[in-house]
């Protein structure tokens, strides 16, 4: 369900780091989803393709992310979990001398497909069963 | 107006294959529109670029599509349509093995230009003469 | 802030266009904003990845935005600024023979983060540093 799409300047980010801001997300970001919602796509954009205020990027991640599964009904939600997201980026991003930015939509989760099916809704027993086998199946 | 995009692991869709999806996601998930509202773009994504659950995908899609000129107002127009898309994909991707997510986000079609025009609302003349001509024009 | 993103069919912009069109869509679309807001990524995508109306598109170019910082709040507004765009894109489109399509998403800013931080509110003092500062800073 959250879709997150991350392009990164050429040479600001390898596989190690990847594999590894991947993980933290899904963990970190997303502790009460069954795993398998959480997608992560990294794209590397070169500079020539890639301006920040008119400019080539330099050694930045532009992130953009899609919430389906969830919505973060107030502004407490909201800040406790941009802390969860930024707890999950920030200490590569500033050890390796990253800008990034990031934005969160949120999308309904009625317009929503794994596999063909309908997802259930959260906090159902149906949901529980996808976490629990970390894959979906009919319900 | 809608615009579909489908990002797939290496080795997943060939050519072929994404001819066929992207008339068959035409011509079954949008009878109704002018067919030149239709995109699609697929985009092949590495797989130390791309990962599920934190884990690299394997033989996955996942697809994400913004809907402008039309919104499906009910819970049923949602499910109906939701249909249409499954048809439209699945006996490909079943046939392939390919595990597949999609999501649909809905955005104002007050924001929104072809070719600098404003299209014209929907099941006026302007836009019966649109589908038509498979073209925009002024009017 | 607005993000927006340009898939465009191969051989149809050079990097010479791609770096005058990121700077009239900075200064022509968002006079008002820290100019480090904005940020616009190109990418090309070839023929058998590309498709209008179910056909391989053709010196095209698919764009689409994500608005935070700011809305358009009333009809008025978002005719205005699609103006504003169309300013910024049309006299080069129209020159190179590029046919193209636009929407914006308007998403919201509670879920907006630069550097870790959550950006200042609109027309505050906060917000009017980091725009002449062209950088974000703790406030």
């Amino acid at each position: 369900m959250p879709l997150w799409k991350m392009y990164h300047t050429a040479g600001t980010l390898n596989d190690e780091h990847k594999a590894e801001l991947a993980e933290r997300i899904t963990k970190m970001a997303y502790p009460i989803l069954p795993v398998f919602y959480v997608g992560v796509v990294f794209e590397e954009i070169k500079e020539s393709d890639f301006y920040i205020g008119g400019k080539p990027a330099e050694r930045f991640v532009r992130i953009w992310v899609d919430h389906i599964a969830r919505t973060l009904p107030t502004p407490e939600h909201r800040l406790r979990w941009l802390g969860m997201a930024r707890e999950a980026l920030e200490p590569m991003f500033s050890k390796l001398g990253i800008r990034w930015e990031m934005h969160v939509d949120e999308t309904t989760r009625e317009l929503w497909l794994i596999q063909g099916l309908v997802p259930p809704m959260q906090n159902t027993e149906a949901e529980a069963k996808w976490k629990t086998d970390n894959e979906p199946s009919p319900y």
